[in-house]
């Protein structure tokens, strides 16, 4: 039972934005743009910043359906595992590497980052606009975690249905009411 | 100087809003819904959360022009003050006590929000999308501090820019490039 009356049968935000289409749409808009729409950075690659916001939040349904879209992306589900381990040693560009050390500050705290784990990223090859998306992503995480466990929303453990949620968002993204 | 580069002389989030305007518009829509659009919550009473929630993510900018545009609502500054210093012992309702306890929950993390501060929440009067919106508009907030601070915008300390924010926000909302 979620802390609200929500709609029944529907997993994690689904929920939320059944229960308030009004806030679900540009909620919706703001997750197509930053990890659907064409951007430098690979939609695999951003929804492995997503996947490791949301696993650093503990949200288990947004770790696992962004888990599930990165492995779709990129055709990879141990990736996803050892990015959520430790990105460091992960197999994934420095560039991203970089990348994932700035979203880890911001998930903790936005004065966290600091000018050198900025330049580290823009040192593997980063473009502002790249820096600017991965603090949005993660700060956006941190809301859609937040609203995700704060309504206590049903969020079922059958691996089965996040595979199958992952491969329709990274074909889809989020605009549609499959999320 | 930001970690990216912002178009000079725009204070906060106007910064990020204006490098990029595609992010800007979701997160633009997403706070006139939640803090301006017609609601059993007063816009003070939300702007309040929001302040409150700010200045818990020790966010200047945020915590600043929110609780300006809560004191221009209310016609209180000195509520705005006492809300975020001890809001159990503000001159503020039952319901927005108990609304505010669930807000700093979810600030420090979804999983938080207990069924006891539903049910407090509740008895004092509030609905489920009162209890809804104070979640996201927790969250939401979660998300916009870390935007500001993550990547180090510029926050001028000039009092009488907030006081005007806060007015021109108090009337017109959050659609406009006013914020």
């Amino acid at each position: 039972m979620a802390h609200i009356a929500l709609p029944e049968g529907l997993p994690g935000i689904s929920g939320g934005f059944a229960f308030r289409p009004e806030t679900a749409k540009p909620m919706r808009e703001l997750a197509h743009i930053l990890l659907h729409e064409s951007n430098s950075l690979t939609p695999g690659e951003r929804e492995l910043i997503a996947t490791y916001v949301s696993s650093q939040n503990d949200c288990y349904f947004c770790q696992t359906s962004h888990g599930a879209a990165a492995a779709s992306h990129l055709a990879d589900h141990d990736v996803v595992r050892r990015v959520k381990t430790d990105f460091e040693s992960a197999p994934i560009s420095p560039k991203l590497k970089a990348l994932l050390g700035i979203a880890g500050k911001v998930q903790r705290g936005g004065k966290l980052v600091t000018a050198e784990d900025v330049e580290r990223a823009r040192r593997e090859g980063a473009s502002d606009l790249e820096i600017h998306d991965t603090v949005l992503i993660a700060a956006a995480f941190c809301m859609y975690n937040r609203y995700v466990d704060g309504l206590d929303t049903w969020q079922p453990r059958d691996t089965g249905m996040y595979a199958q949620m992952g491969q329709q968002l990274a074909e889809h993204g989020y605009l549609k009411s499959s999320r």
